[in-house]
Protein backbone atom coordinates (compact mmCIF):
# COMPACT_ATOMS: atom_id res chain seq x y z
CA UNK A 1 0.00 0.00 0.00
CA UNK A 2 1.17 3.75 -0.67
CA UNK A 3 1.02 5.97 2.03
CA UNK A 4 0.54 9.63 0.56
CA UNK A 5 1.18 12.80 3.05
CA UNK A 6 -0.93 15.99 1.75
CA UNK A 7 -0.09 19.37 2.65
CA UNK A 8 -3.56 21.20 2.57
CA UNK A 9 -3.86 24.80 3.10
CA UNK A 10 -8.06 26.01 3.48
CA UNK A 11 -10.07 28.59 3.81
CA UNK A 12 -12.25 27.46 6.82
CA UNK A 13 -15.25 30.13 7.29
CA UNK A 14 -17.47 28.01 5.39
CA UNK A 15 -17.34 25.11 6.98
CA UNK A 16 -17.55 23.44 10.27
CA UNK A 17 -13.84 22.94 10.81
CA UNK A 18 -11.26 20.20 9.67
CA UNK A 19 -13.45 16.64 11.20
CA UNK A 20 -15.74 14.46 9.28
CA UNK A 21 -18.76 14.63 11.04
CA UNK A 22 -21.58 11.47 10.03
CA UNK A 23 -22.82 12.73 6.91
CA UNK A 24 -22.45 16.45 6.45
CA UNK A 25 -20.73 18.01 3.46
CA UNK A 26 -19.47 21.47 5.53
CA UNK A 27 -16.21 19.54 6.42
CA UNK A 28 -12.80 19.90 5.00
CA UNK A 29 -11.90 16.31 5.69
CA UNK A 30 -15.13 15.43 4.41
CA UNK A 31 -15.12 17.42 1.28
CA UNK A 32 -11.38 15.54 0.00
CA UNK A 33 -12.29 12.13 1.57
CA UNK A 34 -15.39 12.14 -1.09
CA UNK A 35 -13.08 13.41 -4.15
CA UNK A 36 -10.82 10.79 -2.94
CA UNK A 37 -12.83 7.68 -3.02
CA UNK A 38 -14.36 8.68 -6.21
CA UNK A 39 -10.47 9.04 -7.76
CA UNK A 40 -9.34 6.04 -6.37
CA UNK A 41 -12.52 3.49 -6.50
CA UNK A 42 -12.37 2.81 -2.82
CA UNK A 43 -13.09 4.07 0.73
CA UNK A 44 -10.60 7.04 1.39
CA UNK A 45 -9.85 7.24 4.79
CA UNK A 46 -7.80 10.22 5.94
CA UNK A 47 -5.61 10.72 8.98
CA UNK A 48 -5.53 14.46 9.89
CA UNK A 49 -2.62 15.86 12.69
CA UNK A 50 -5.48 17.26 14.39
CA UNK A 51 -8.39 19.56 14.10
CA UNK A 52 -9.55 23.09 13.01
CA UNK A 53 -12.24 24.34 14.72
CA UNK A 54 -15.03 25.71 12.46
CA UNK A 55 -14.16 28.69 10.64
CA UNK A 56 -10.46 28.00 11.65
CA UNK A 57 -7.66 28.51 8.60
CA UNK A 58 -5.03 26.47 7.46
CA UNK A 59 -1.86 27.00 5.24
CA UNK A 60 0.15 24.09 6.21
CA UNK A 61 -2.48 21.06 7.72
CA UNK A 62 -1.05 17.72 7.21
CA UNK A 63 -2.55 14.62 6.13
CA UNK A 64 -2.47 10.85 5.21
CA UNK A 65 -4.00 7.99 3.29
CA UNK A 66 -3.45 4.77 1.96
CA UNK A 67 -4.31 3.63 -1.39
CA UNK A 68 -3.37 1.05 -4.27
CA UNK A 69 -4.20 3.66 -6.71
CA UNK A 70 -1.19 3.73 -8.93
CA UNK A 71 -1.46 7.46 -9.98
CA UNK A 72 1.12 9.59 -10.21
CA UNK A 73 1.08 12.59 -7.69
CA UNK A 74 0.73 15.56 -9.91
CA UNK A 75 -1.97 13.88 -11.76
CA UNK A 76 -3.47 13.28 -7.98
CA UNK A 77 -2.80 16.95 -6.59
CA UNK A 78 -4.36 18.27 -9.97
CA UNK A 79 -7.33 15.83 -9.68
CA UNK A 80 -7.91 16.96 -6.48
CA UNK A 81 -7.74 20.65 -7.19
CA UNK A 82 -10.17 20.60 -10.06
CA UNK A 83 -13.09 18.77 -8.10
CA UNK A 84 -12.36 20.77 -4.74
CA UNK A 85 -14.23 23.88 -3.66
CA UNK A 86 -12.10 26.68 -4.91
CA UNK A 87 -11.13 27.55 -0.82
CA UNK A 88 -9.51 24.27 -0.33
CA UNK A 89 -5.86 23.65 -2.46
CA UNK A 90 -3.71 20.36 -1.83
CA UNK A 91 -0.34 22.33 -2.05
CA UNK A 92 1.73 19.10 -2.25
CA UNK A 93 1.20 15.18 -2.13
CA UNK A 94 4.66 13.25 -0.86
CA UNK A 95 5.23 9.42 -0.43
CA UNK A 96 6.06 8.15 3.04
CA UNK A 97 6.87 5.11 4.75
CA UNK A 98 3.90 3.14 5.38
CA UNK A 99 4.21 3.72 9.43
CA UNK A 100 3.50 7.62 8.88
CA UNK A 101 0.70 8.80 10.69
CA UNK A 102 0.00 12.49 10.51
CA UNK A 103 -1.57 12.76 14.25
CA UNK A 104 0.61 9.83 15.94
CA UNK A 105 4.15 11.45 14.56
CA UNK A 106 3.49 15.26 15.08
CA UNK A 107 5.70 16.44 17.18
CA UNK A 108 4.78 20.52 17.29
CA UNK A 109 2.86 22.47 15.61
CA UNK A 110 2.76 26.36 14.63
CA UNK A 111 -0.62 28.52 14.21
CA UNK A 112 -0.93 32.51 14.13
CA UNK A 113 -3.36 34.44 15.12
CA UNK A 114 -4.37 38.23 13.67
CA UNK A 115 -5.80 41.26 15.07
CA UNK A 116 -6.57 44.19 13.28
CA UNK A 117 -6.13 46.97 15.97
CA UNK A 118 -7.68 50.31 14.44
CA UNK A 119 -10.91 52.05 14.98
CA UNK A 120 -11.65 51.70 11.07
CA UNK A 121 -12.78 47.80 9.98
CA UNK A 122 -11.00 45.85 6.56
CA UNK A 123 -13.12 44.84 4.29
CA UNK A 124 -10.48 42.24 2.99
CA UNK A 125 -8.68 41.12 6.86
CA UNK A 126 -12.30 40.99 7.82
CA UNK A 127 -12.82 37.30 7.32
CA UNK A 128 -8.90 36.83 8.15
CA UNK A 129 -8.31 38.47 11.62
CA UNK A 130 -10.69 39.87 14.97
CA UNK A 131 -10.94 43.63 14.70
CA UNK A 132 -10.36 44.76 18.36
CA UNK A 133 -10.40 48.87 17.66
CA UNK A 134 -8.96 49.91 21.00
CA UNK A 135 -5.14 50.23 21.57
CA UNK A 136 -2.72 47.72 22.63
CA UNK A 137 0.25 47.71 24.91
CA UNK A 138 2.12 45.49 22.86
CA UNK A 139 5.28 45.63 25.68
CA UNK A 140 2.92 44.41 28.21
CA UNK A 141 1.70 41.82 25.68
CA UNK A 142 5.25 40.74 25.45
CA UNK A 143 6.02 40.25 29.34
CA UNK A 144 2.62 37.64 29.27
CA UNK A 145 4.01 35.98 26.25
CA UNK A 146 7.08 35.34 28.10
CA UNK A 147 5.45 33.69 31.22
CA UNK A 148 2.84 31.89 28.84
CA UNK A 149 6.31 30.16 27.20
CA UNK A 150 7.67 26.82 28.22
CA UNK A 151 6.00 23.76 30.38
CA UNK A 152 2.61 24.63 32.43
CA UNK A 153 -0.34 22.79 32.83
CA UNK A 154 -2.85 24.93 30.24
CA UNK A 155 -6.19 23.60 31.79
CA UNK A 156 -7.49 27.40 32.67
CA UNK A 157 -6.65 27.90 28.88
CA UNK A 158 -8.95 25.41 27.73
CA UNK A 159 -12.49 24.92 27.17
CA UNK A 160 -12.21 21.19 28.22
CA UNK A 161 -13.88 19.48 31.69
CA UNK A 162 -12.17 17.80 34.52
CA UNK A 163 -9.78 15.45 32.33
CA UNK A 164 -7.84 12.23 33.12
CA UNK A 165 -5.63 13.42 29.92
CA UNK A 166 -2.77 15.73 30.98
CA UNK A 167 -3.32 19.09 30.33
CA UNK A 168 0.28 19.98 30.35
CA UNK A 169 1.55 21.30 26.99
CA UNK A 170 5.02 23.10 26.45
CA UNK A 171 5.04 26.34 24.13
CA UNK A 172 8.06 26.80 22.82
CA UNK A 173 7.46 30.42 21.61
CA UNK A 174 5.16 33.09 21.00
CA UNK A 175 5.76 36.09 18.53
CA UNK A 176 4.11 39.19 18.40
CA UNK A 177 4.81 41.05 14.98
CA UNK A 178 3.06 44.32 13.87
CA UNK A 179 2.10 44.59 10.52
CA UNK A 180 0.43 47.48 9.33
CA UNK A 181 -2.54 47.75 11.64
CA UNK A 182 -2.65 44.02 11.99
CA UNK A 183 -1.34 42.78 14.61
CA UNK A 184 0.34 38.69 14.44
CA UNK A 185 0.54 36.44 17.00
CA UNK A 186 2.67 33.09 16.13
CA UNK A 187 2.12 30.40 18.31
CA UNK A 188 4.57 27.38 18.37
CA UNK A 189 4.64 24.53 20.78
CA UNK A 190 4.36 20.41 21.05
CA UNK A 191 0.60 20.96 21.34
CA UNK A 192 -2.60 22.66 22.24
CA UNK A 193 -5.58 21.67 24.06
CA UNK A 194 -9.08 22.57 22.79
CA UNK A 195 -9.72 26.54 22.34
CA UNK A 196 -5.96 26.94 23.97
CA UNK A 197 -4.84 29.71 21.91
CA UNK A 198 -8.14 31.43 21.46
CA UNK A 199 -8.07 31.51 25.47
CA UNK A 200 -5.04 32.68 25.18
CA UNK A 201 -5.74 35.33 22.91
CA UNK A 202 -8.71 36.63 25.10
CA UNK A 203 -6.55 36.98 28.13
CA UNK A 204 -3.35 38.58 26.03
CA UNK A 205 -6.01 41.24 24.76
CA UNK A 206 -6.90 41.75 28.52
CA UNK A 207 -3.59 42.44 29.50
CA UNK A 208 -3.53 44.93 26.27
CA UNK A 209 -6.13 47.24 27.20
CA UNK A 210 -5.02 47.10 30.92
CA UNK A 211 -7.68 45.19 32.29
CA UNK A 212 -5.61 41.98 33.32
CA UNK A 213 -1.70 42.26 34.04
CA UNK A 214 0.73 40.29 32.71
CA UNK A 215 1.55 38.33 35.96
CA UNK A 216 -2.18 37.75 36.12
CA UNK A 217 -1.17 34.39 33.70
CA UNK A 218 0.73 33.02 37.12
CA UNK A 219 -2.38 33.34 38.78
CA UNK A 220 -4.12 31.21 36.40
CA UNK A 221 -1.52 28.58 35.75
CA UNK A 222 -2.00 28.03 40.07
CA UNK A 223 -5.80 28.62 39.98
CA UNK A 224 -6.62 26.46 36.99
CA UNK A 225 -9.80 27.70 36.25
CA UNK A 226 -11.12 29.01 32.92
CA UNK A 227 -13.24 31.87 34.44
CA UNK A 228 -10.75 33.47 35.68
CA UNK A 229 -9.15 33.76 32.05
CA UNK A 230 -10.06 35.89 29.16
CA UNK A 231 -12.75 35.47 26.41
CA UNK A 232 -12.38 32.73 23.45
CA UNK A 233 -12.23 35.42 20.45
CA UNK A 234 -12.85 34.09 17.12
CA UNK A 235 -11.90 31.12 15.06
CA UNK A 236 -11.75 33.29 11.93
CA UNK A 237 -8.72 34.99 13.16
CA UNK A 238 -6.42 31.61 14.07
CA UNK A 239 -4.36 30.16 10.77
CA UNK A 240 -2.78 26.35 11.31
CA UNK A 241 0.68 27.13 9.50
CA UNK A 242 2.55 23.83 10.03
CA UNK A 243 2.82 20.86 11.65
CA UNK A 244 6.26 19.82 12.40
CA UNK A 245 7.31 15.94 12.55
CA UNK B 1 -23.98 73.07 2.66
CA UNK B 2 -21.24 70.50 3.80
CA UNK B 3 -19.61 69.00 1.52
CA UNK B 4 -17.57 65.84 2.13
CA UNK B 5 -14.87 63.39 0.85
CA UNK B 6 -14.89 60.40 1.21
CA UNK B 7 -12.01 57.15 1.17
CA UNK B 8 -13.74 53.95 0.48
CA UNK B 9 -12.33 50.15 0.54
CA UNK B 10 -14.50 47.59 -0.70
CA UNK B 11 -14.20 43.51 -1.85
CA UNK B 12 -15.65 43.71 -5.11
CA UNK B 13 -16.80 40.10 -5.08
CA UNK B 14 -20.47 40.16 -4.55
CA UNK B 15 -21.05 43.15 -6.48
CA UNK B 16 -21.99 44.37 -9.85
CA UNK B 17 -19.44 47.27 -9.83
CA UNK B 18 -19.44 50.91 -7.82
CA UNK B 19 -22.37 52.21 -10.16
CA UNK B 20 -25.94 52.41 -8.98
CA UNK B 21 -28.43 51.16 -11.29
CA UNK B 22 -31.66 50.99 -11.03
CA UNK B 23 -32.86 49.93 -7.97
CA UNK B 24 -30.26 47.62 -7.38
CA UNK B 25 -29.48 46.54 -3.99
CA UNK B 26 -25.91 45.07 -5.76
CA UNK B 27 -23.71 48.26 -6.44
CA UNK B 28 -20.98 49.66 -3.49
CA UNK B 29 -23.14 53.20 -4.59
CA UNK B 30 -26.42 52.34 -4.15
CA UNK B 31 -25.36 50.69 -0.47
CA UNK B 32 -23.59 53.73 0.70
CA UNK B 33 -26.43 56.01 -0.50
CA UNK B 34 -29.29 53.90 1.23
CA UNK B 35 -27.46 54.37 4.35
CA UNK B 36 -26.42 58.24 3.91
CA UNK B 37 -30.00 58.63 3.20
CA UNK B 38 -31.34 57.30 6.15
CA UNK B 39 -28.59 58.92 8.01
CA UNK B 40 -29.29 62.39 6.94
CA UNK B 41 -32.87 61.84 6.42
CA UNK B 42 -32.42 63.43 2.84
CA UNK B 43 -31.38 61.82 -0.10
CA UNK B 44 -27.80 62.06 -0.51
CA UNK B 45 -25.87 61.46 -4.01
CA UNK B 46 -22.68 60.67 -3.90
CA UNK B 47 -20.22 60.99 -7.03
CA UNK B 48 -17.50 58.64 -7.19
CA UNK B 49 -14.25 59.20 -8.79
CA UNK B 50 -15.34 56.70 -11.79
CA UNK B 51 -16.96 52.99 -12.16
CA UNK B 52 -15.17 50.15 -11.11
CA UNK B 53 -16.34 46.69 -12.99
CA UNK B 54 -18.73 43.98 -10.97
CA UNK B 55 -16.12 41.95 -9.11
CA UNK B 56 -13.24 45.07 -9.30
CA UNK B 57 -11.98 45.61 -5.71
CA UNK B 58 -10.89 49.27 -4.38
CA UNK B 59 -8.62 50.60 -1.91
CA UNK B 60 -9.08 53.56 -1.91
CA UNK B 61 -12.40 54.69 -4.31
CA UNK B 62 -12.83 58.31 -3.58
CA UNK B 63 -16.85 59.99 -3.43
CA UNK B 64 -17.70 62.86 -2.04
CA UNK B 65 -21.88 64.28 -1.26
CA UNK B 66 -23.48 67.18 0.24
CA UNK B 67 -25.45 67.07 3.33
CA UNK B 68 -26.92 69.72 5.68
CA UNK B 69 -26.62 67.26 8.53
CA UNK B 70 -24.12 68.60 11.55
CA UNK B 71 -23.19 65.29 12.21
CA UNK B 72 -19.24 65.27 13.33
CA UNK B 73 -17.15 63.55 10.97
CA UNK B 74 -16.12 60.49 12.98
CA UNK B 75 -19.39 59.52 14.48
CA UNK B 76 -20.92 59.74 10.51
CA UNK B 77 -17.80 57.64 9.77
CA UNK B 78 -18.44 54.40 12.21
CA UNK B 79 -22.32 55.04 11.88
CA UNK B 80 -21.83 54.30 8.25
CA UNK B 81 -19.28 51.34 9.05
CA UNK B 82 -21.54 49.88 11.59
CA UNK B 83 -24.87 50.08 8.84
CA UNK B 84 -22.65 49.27 5.90
CA UNK B 85 -22.11 44.98 4.70
CA UNK B 86 -18.68 44.10 5.86
CA UNK B 87 -16.84 44.03 2.73
CA UNK B 88 -17.70 48.03 1.90
CA UNK B 89 -15.96 50.26 4.74
CA UNK B 90 -15.82 53.64 4.62
CA UNK B 91 -11.55 54.30 5.89
CA UNK B 92 -11.87 58.50 5.84
CA UNK B 93 -14.56 61.52 5.83
CA UNK B 94 -12.73 65.31 5.00
CA UNK B 95 -14.61 68.36 4.99
CA UNK B 96 -13.75 69.63 1.38
CA UNK B 97 -14.10 72.92 -0.30
CA UNK B 98 -18.19 73.21 -2.12
CA UNK B 99 -16.24 72.90 -5.72
CA UNK B 100 -14.97 69.86 -4.80
CA UNK B 101 -16.03 67.39 -7.05
CA UNK B 102 -14.88 63.34 -7.19
CA UNK B 103 -14.77 62.47 -10.71
CA UNK B 104 -14.15 66.13 -12.88
CA UNK B 105 -10.94 67.03 -10.06
CA UNK B 106 -9.45 63.63 -10.27
CA UNK B 107 -6.05 64.33 -12.15
CA UNK B 108 -4.78 60.36 -12.02
CA UNK B 109 -5.84 57.15 -10.59
CA UNK B 110 -3.70 53.40 -9.57
CA UNK B 111 -4.89 50.41 -9.59
CA UNK B 112 -3.38 47.22 -9.13
CA UNK B 113 -3.47 43.47 -10.94
CA UNK B 114 -2.41 40.75 -9.09
CA UNK B 115 -2.07 37.18 -11.12
CA UNK B 116 -1.59 33.54 -9.01
CA UNK B 117 1.82 32.78 -10.88
CA UNK B 118 2.54 28.54 -10.12
CA UNK B 119 0.54 25.50 -10.96
CA UNK B 120 -1.49 24.72 -7.75
CA UNK B 121 -4.31 27.58 -6.99
CA UNK B 122 -4.39 29.35 -3.50
CA UNK B 123 -7.03 28.92 -1.01
CA UNK B 124 -6.71 32.82 0.20
CA UNK B 125 -5.76 34.88 -2.74
CA UNK B 126 -8.58 33.45 -5.23
CA UNK B 127 -10.62 35.76 -5.42
CA UNK B 128 -7.87 38.81 -5.33
CA UNK B 129 -6.23 37.21 -7.92
CA UNK B 130 -6.32 35.48 -11.51
CA UNK B 131 -4.75 32.18 -11.50
CA UNK B 132 -2.52 31.78 -14.56
CA UNK B 133 0.16 28.66 -14.28
CA UNK B 134 1.99 28.71 -16.86
CA UNK B 135 5.52 30.86 -16.02
CA UNK B 136 5.63 34.07 -17.38
CA UNK B 137 8.99 35.86 -18.83
CA UNK B 138 9.02 39.10 -16.71
CA UNK B 139 11.65 40.56 -18.82
CA UNK B 140 9.63 40.13 -21.64
CA UNK B 141 6.37 42.31 -19.84
CA UNK B 142 8.71 44.79 -18.56
CA UNK B 143 9.56 45.36 -22.19
CA UNK B 144 6.13 45.78 -23.40
CA UNK B 145 5.69 47.78 -20.11
CA UNK B 146 7.72 50.56 -21.36
CA UNK B 147 6.23 50.60 -24.95
CA UNK B 148 2.70 51.18 -23.33
CA UNK B 149 4.16 53.95 -21.41
CA UNK B 150 3.38 57.29 -22.30
CA UNK B 151 0.67 58.43 -24.53
CA UNK B 152 -1.47 56.82 -26.88
CA UNK B 153 -4.34 56.15 -28.42
CA UNK B 154 -5.82 53.01 -26.43
CA UNK B 155 -8.78 52.08 -28.38
CA UNK B 156 -7.19 48.97 -29.64
CA UNK B 157 -6.93 47.98 -25.43
CA UNK B 158 -10.78 48.71 -25.05
CA UNK B 159 -14.13 47.52 -25.45
CA UNK B 160 -15.72 50.78 -26.44
CA UNK B 161 -17.11 50.95 -29.91
CA UNK B 162 -16.03 53.47 -32.19
CA UNK B 163 -16.41 57.43 -30.17
CA UNK B 164 -16.26 60.40 -30.76
CA UNK B 165 -15.05 61.11 -26.95
CA UNK B 166 -10.87 60.98 -27.46
CA UNK B 167 -9.53 57.20 -26.24
CA UNK B 168 -6.20 59.24 -26.14
CA UNK B 169 -4.50 58.30 -22.33
CA UNK B 170 -1.52 58.66 -20.60
CA UNK B 171 0.41 56.07 -18.60
CA UNK B 172 2.86 57.17 -16.35
CA UNK B 173 4.02 54.00 -15.22
CA UNK B 174 3.39 50.14 -15.17
CA UNK B 175 5.74 48.45 -12.71
CA UNK B 176 5.65 44.54 -11.86
CA UNK B 177 6.66 43.03 -8.25
CA UNK B 178 6.76 39.49 -7.69
CA UNK B 179 5.89 38.81 -4.20
CA UNK B 180 6.29 35.05 -3.33
CA UNK B 181 4.00 33.26 -6.02
CA UNK B 182 1.82 36.09 -7.11
CA UNK B 183 3.42 38.55 -9.05
CA UNK B 184 1.79 42.09 -8.31
CA UNK B 185 1.54 44.78 -11.61
CA UNK B 186 0.80 48.74 -11.10
CA UNK B 187 -0.64 51.16 -13.44
CA UNK B 188 -0.33 54.60 -13.23
CA UNK B 189 -1.92 57.09 -15.17
CA UNK B 190 -4.07 60.13 -15.81
CA UNK B 191 -7.43 57.74 -16.51
CA UNK B 192 -8.03 54.31 -18.06
CA UNK B 193 -10.95 53.77 -20.60
CA UNK B 194 -13.30 50.81 -20.57
CA UNK B 195 -11.58 47.22 -19.66
CA UNK B 196 -8.16 48.93 -20.72
CA UNK B 197 -6.36 47.38 -17.80
CA UNK B 198 -7.86 44.10 -18.04
CA UNK B 199 -7.45 43.60 -22.15
CA UNK B 200 -3.38 45.11 -21.18
CA UNK B 201 -3.14 42.52 -18.61
CA UNK B 202 -4.29 39.60 -20.81
CA UNK B 203 -1.99 40.75 -23.86
CA UNK B 204 0.89 41.10 -21.50
CA UNK B 205 0.05 37.52 -20.71
CA UNK B 206 0.11 36.66 -24.17
CA UNK B 207 3.67 38.24 -24.07
CA UNK B 208 4.85 36.48 -21.03
CA UNK B 209 4.37 33.18 -22.02
CA UNK B 210 6.15 34.02 -25.82
CA UNK B 211 2.51 34.42 -28.10
CA UNK B 212 2.83 37.77 -28.62
CA UNK B 213 6.36 40.02 -28.90
CA UNK B 214 6.49 43.07 -26.64
CA UNK B 215 6.88 44.65 -30.88
CA UNK B 216 3.30 43.40 -31.24
CA UNK B 217 2.18 46.85 -28.66
CA UNK B 218 3.05 49.06 -31.43
CA UNK B 219 1.53 47.32 -34.03
CA UNK B 220 -1.76 47.38 -31.74
CA UNK B 221 -1.16 51.10 -31.76
CA UNK B 222 -1.46 51.41 -34.96
CA UNK B 223 -4.27 48.96 -36.02
CA UNK B 224 -6.48 50.08 -32.91
CA UNK B 225 -8.08 46.54 -33.39
CA UNK B 226 -9.29 44.80 -29.80
CA UNK B 227 -9.09 41.95 -31.38
CA UNK B 228 -5.26 41.71 -32.11
CA UNK B 229 -4.82 42.27 -27.88
CA UNK B 230 -5.17 39.41 -25.23
CA UNK B 231 -8.12 38.86 -23.71
CA UNK B 232 -9.89 40.78 -20.67
CA UNK B 233 -8.93 39.37 -17.83
CA UNK B 234 -11.13 38.51 -14.75
CA UNK B 235 -11.99 41.29 -13.20
CA UNK B 236 -10.53 39.26 -9.28
CA UNK B 237 -7.34 40.56 -9.63
CA UNK B 238 -8.13 44.01 -10.04
CA UNK B 239 -7.51 46.72 -7.69
CA UNK B 240 -8.27 50.67 -7.68
CA UNK B 241 -5.62 52.00 -5.08
CA UNK B 242 -5.81 55.40 -5.01
CA UNK B 243 -7.22 58.77 -7.21
CA UNK B 244 -5.11 61.41 -7.71
CA UNK B 245 -6.07 64.92 -7.20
Amino acid sequence: MRNIKMTIEYDGSRYLGWQKLGDSDKTIQGKIENILSEMTKTTSDIIGSGRTDAGTHARGQIANFKTTSNMELIAMRDHLNTYLPRDIVVKKLEEVPERFHARYNATGKQYSYYVWNTPVPSAFERTYSYHHPEQLDVTKMNEACKILTGTHDFIGFSSLKKTKKSTVRTIKEITIHKEGDLLHFTFIGDGFLYKMIRIIMGTLLEIGIGKMSPEHIDTLFESGIRSDAGMTVPAQGLFLDEVFY
